[in-house]
This record gives C-alpha cells, sequence and structure tokens, in this order.
C-alpha cells in the first residue's frame, strides 16, 4: 500500500535526476476562469510527460542484481518513454511492448531512449503471453503503468512538490485538478498533498465518454468504461480504475469532474497562447475544467496539473484552430 | 553605460517578480546538433519574452514621483507587453503607441495587462511626434526598446541567471546563442556572462536578410539592414545595431550567425516535439544556429536563448508541417 513515506522515499531516490517543473500563470487565463488558474507544467518533464515520476520510483527501486537483468513495460505512449528513460539512466535495459499501429513518432521516441521495442499486433499476438515469454527468458521485471505501488509513490512526488510551490505563494486551499486515467498521478498526488498542504485536495477531471473514475467516486464502487477507444485523449484511457488507486481516490478526493473534446481543444489552444506550453489532449483535461466548469469548483485557486505534452502536430494545428482569431 | 552593477541592480529590483525561467534539453536534439545544446526557455517568462525584464529594470528605476505620472512606448509586440506588464505591477499607467494593423491579439494582450494602446496609421501619422506630444502632455516617461542603459541592464539579468544554472550543472564553457534584434539582450547577457561564467561567451543569431549585426561585427562598424519586413522573424527585426549594444557586441560577441527562414520553422517544430515550449521565430534563431550551423560553432555545448513565446497560431501550424512524420 503506498503511503506518504513511500512518497518521500520516491522523491530522495528520484533526486536531481528529473526536473521540477514550474507553475505558471496569466492574467488572461483568470479572467476566463473567474479565479485564479495556476498550471503546474508537468508537460515539460523529461520525457514529456509525469510517467518519468513513476518510472524512476519503479526502476531505482528494483534490487541492483536484479534490475541489471532488466525491465518490460507494455505502453504506446508516455509510459514506454518514462520507464525507458528510467532504465537508461540506470544502465539496465528496457523492453517495451508497443502496438505496430503506435505513432512511428512514440515508436521512434521510445527507441531514442535506448529502449528495445517489441512490436506486437493487437489483432493476431497475444501482448501478455509476448511479454511474460520474453519476462520469463531474460529474467526482466515488469513495471505497470499505473496500478503499482512504487508507481504510484513516484508519481506522488508532483504533490510534494506542489505542496511546496503552493506554500511559498501563500496558498493555503486550492482544488488541485488532475487528469486521470488509472488513477497512479491522482492517487499519488492526494497522499502528498494529505501530509504536505491539507488545505489542496486532489480532484479527477477525464473526458466525456470515459468518466470510469467519476462515475467510480458517484456510486462508491469500481465502474467501467463502455469504449477504450475514440478519445483524442488516448493517453489516460483506461478501462477502469486501479485497485490500489481507487481506495485513495474515495478516501480523499471529490467529485469527479468531466469535460468534452471540444474544451479540451480550446484549452490546448489558450496554454499555447498564453502560457506557451505544448499541452496533450489527455493533459489538456485538467485544465479545460479549471476554465469552462466554474459550477463544478468550490476554490478560489484552482491548480490544473499538464500532465503531458506529447501530441500529434495535425491534432495540435486543429487545437490552434479553435482560437476565436489568428495573429497574422 | 551598462555595466555589471547596474545588471545586479536591475536583478535586485526584479527580485520575485519574473520568472526565473528553465534550462531544457532532450538527446534528440543533441543528436541533430551533434554537441550538447541547453535551451533557456525564455519564453516562459511573464508576458512571453525577455522584454518582461528590460520593462521591469526601465520602469523600476524611475523616481516614484515621475513614474507615477506614467510610461509611453512604441511597439506591436514583445516590448509593448513587458512595459504594459511592469507598470502594471508598478501601479502606474502605462501608454502603447501600436500600429492600427497590428496583430489583433496583441492589441488585445497589451490591453488585458492595463495598457491604454492608443493606434496610428503607418501611412498617414507622425508616431514619433504622437507620442512626444502624449509623453509632454501627461508627463509620461519613453521606455526605449533596446538602446537604453537600464533596458540594456534588465536583459542582462537573463545572463545572471543562465550563469548560476550553467555553474550548477558544471559547465565551464560554452557558446550561448542569443536571438538579437537592436542588441539589448544580447550585450546585457555578454556583460552577465564576462563577469559570472567567462567560459560562456554570447553570440548573436540572426535571419537571412536580416543580418545587421553579423554585418557590422564583420566590418567592425554599424551596419543598416536593407528591408525592414519581410521577414517571419518580426520581433528581431531592426534598422541596426544600437549605438549603446554596438560597442559592446563588438568587444565581447565573436562573428554572428545566420539562419534561414526554413531553418527556423524546424526549430520551432522540433522544439514543440521534443521540448513541448512554444517559440516564435524571432525566438528560435538561436536554436535553429545550434542545431544546424555546427561549421559556425566551436564548443561542446551550446545554450540556446528562446527569446520568445507569442506566435501566430496559423504560422505555428505551417512550422510544425516540417515535421518529418505525424504522429497520427
Amino acid at each position: 500500500m503506498s503511503d506518504i513515506d513511500m512518497i518521500r522515499a520516491a522523491r530522495a531516490r528520484i533526486g536531481d535526476n528529473l526536473r521540477r517543473t514550474p507553475l505558471l500563470s496569466a492574467p488572461a487565463l483568470d479572467d476566463i476562469a473567474g479565479r485564479r488558474v495556476l498550471l503546474k507544467a508537468e508537460c515539460l518533464q523529461i520525457t514529456g510527460s509525469f510517467k518519468a515520476r513513476g518510472g524512476w520510483s519503479a526502476v531505482s527501486a528494483i534490487a541492483p542484481e536484479i534490475r541489471a537483468r532488466g525491465v518490460i513495460a507494455f505502453s504506446s505512449g508516455n509510459h514506454a518513454q518514462g520507464v525507458a528513460h528510467a532504465a537508461r539512466e540506470h544502465g539496465v535495459p528496457a523492453v517495451i511492448l508497443m502496438p505496430k499501429d503506435a505513432p512511428r513518432a512514440k515508436i521512434d521516441g521510445t527507441r531514442a531512449l535506448g529502449a528495445e521495442v517489441v512490436l506486437f499486433d493487437r489483432e493476431q499476438d497475444d501482448r501478455d503471453a509476448m511479454g511474460a515469454e520474453l519476462a520469463q527468458a531474460r529474467g526482466l521485471t515488469l513495471i505497470k503503468p499505473f496500478d503499482d505501488a512504487l508507481v504510484i509513490a513516484g508519481q506522488g512526488t508532483l504533490g510534494l512538490e506542489l505542496a511546496a510551490q503552493a506554500a511559498s505563494r501563500g496558498i493555503a486551499e486550492a482544488e488541485v485538478l488532475v487528469c486521470c486515467g488509472g488513477g497512479g498521478l491522482t492517487s499519488g498526488v492526494a497522499l502528498a498533498l494529505e501530509a504536505d498542504a491539507p488545505g489542496l485536495r486532489a480532484r479527477s477531471c477525464e473526458p466525456e465518454g470515459f468518466d470510469d473514475v467519476a462515475r467510480s467516486l458517484a456510486a462508491g464502487e469500481i465502474c467501467r468504461n463502455d469504449r477504450l477507444s475514440g478519445s483524442i485523449c488516448d493517453a489516460i484511457v483506461t478501462p477502469q480504475p486501479g485497485n490500489l488507486t481507487f481506495p485513495i481516490l474515495k478516501r480523499l478526493c471529490g467529485p469527479g469532474l468531466v469535460v468534452t473534446e471540444d474544451e479540451v481543444l480550446r484549452a490546448m489552444a489558450l496554454a499555447f497562447r498564453h502560457l506557451r506550453v505544448v499541452i496533450e489532449p489527455g493533459g489538456a483535461v485538467s485544465l479545460a475544467a479549471a476554465l469552462f466548469h466554474p459550477e463544478a469548483l468550490g476554490s478560489d485557486t484552482v491548480i490544473a496539473v499538464a500532465t503531458g505534452g506529447n501530441v500529434d502536430p495535425a491534432l495540435y494545428a486543429r487545437a490552434l484552430e479553435t482560437l476565436p482569431e489568428t495573429m497574422a
């Protein structure tokens, strides 16, 4: 079970190996939201997402003689790069199983981090069997994307960082909006804030149609999504909250927030214009909630965590078209 | 005359009112450049450019009883917002003269910072006469965009920050590439590095066809640009280096670097993909030089200063089209 001590230990293992991402703001965003909005720009993290934290936490916690054999992960995106980065920096091999139809840039990006990418066919191959065979044959340790205490602890380091940043600005009360897939980041941040900034409360944010966490929180028990594809917010589409993460979410987070895809695209464009950071759709759900859902918010200050910035340029261009006018 | 003491004094006046912008890097960029590349992400500065530094330095140095009357500046872009921000935070009026055909978003952005925007017609109005009349009638203090010792000192605070960041990473030798218009930032940074990081050398970067500083450095005397419009790098197109800035550039900076517009667009796209920061064309000239001009560079480490991030979305979308493949 994850707890604050595990999060502090993860922070110590991470040390200066990852970035302390900035808290940004702009008067224009405050005007839109009708309250003070701060953006935790985690899209500027190494590998472009918070997944570098959980990856480092998990890889660094493996006993050296086991770790030397290598690690393995399944991912078509941010978790792949987080684990690949941590493995490379620890000087151990990483094997990442990616679907053949994963974005070329993400495959290249994972390879550029030194990982061995094994491609599988979503239709024909049994991904889990392939992974188990590889892990068995080579003695690789599996790093799960969210339902793992060490991964949750790593993501929780973002919460410790945020608690300190809020304190240095004199912010004692705020809602902290977190883009939520399986709940690894949201639950880790919630635990960290409970300990270090009890006036700050983590809340999950999801896109419409993939709101398993919001429905689970409302029902008091784990609910599944009907669909698993068809969202622009691919990075945070998961079947259901995790068995480790949900009890934490249930205890510490209020009702979940849900936004539309149009709101997500507009939030990406407003971050481009007013904060000059690139946010991917799955990472902009939180900012969309902060800007466009005043009815669901209760605090004078909201902190939106922009969880990632790895986005297809064509989709990004589409987001920019939502800006009311061009500057040319 | 600007000197290191003025820069340190500007830093003291700025205090915590502006951001300490991060130094970012990505293995993929090192691979392209064939050397270590660091990006000083000054596009994340308040108002989206380094101009906030010079604006603060100048406004904060005016005697309070004079400052209370207000300040005035001519600018269609980043300097306007830098001065407007500083004036607002000091609680004094700012009047910004902007051309009627300035980008709507920049006019709105300057107004959003509380400035009074006075529009003039480039063809029919005498901008200088209008400004002089307003300044006279209201007792406003003019803040020039670069050829002003207090403005140079403010821009130099970026150099102090960079010297400290380089030292903390053990970087003793590097070329520091600076996007250069009138030379306010380049000269300020050069002075700061001379004092605090003598192994780091500032070098000017400009777009092809608007390389007045490179030609002036080569000739040993101030040369003018033939054209003053028609560049995508509008933020750094000025008629010639300043009378205060050029002697500093001549003494401290090596030969100027010159890049093509295509290289600028590719640098913007690579920063999008690998660093997740938005850079405007005039702010990406330095990164373009770092990535695509190895023949002009002599150090194992280069630090490119991304000076601004206020860019037309349509132009940004055009830059993204230079990426070799889409991620969709």
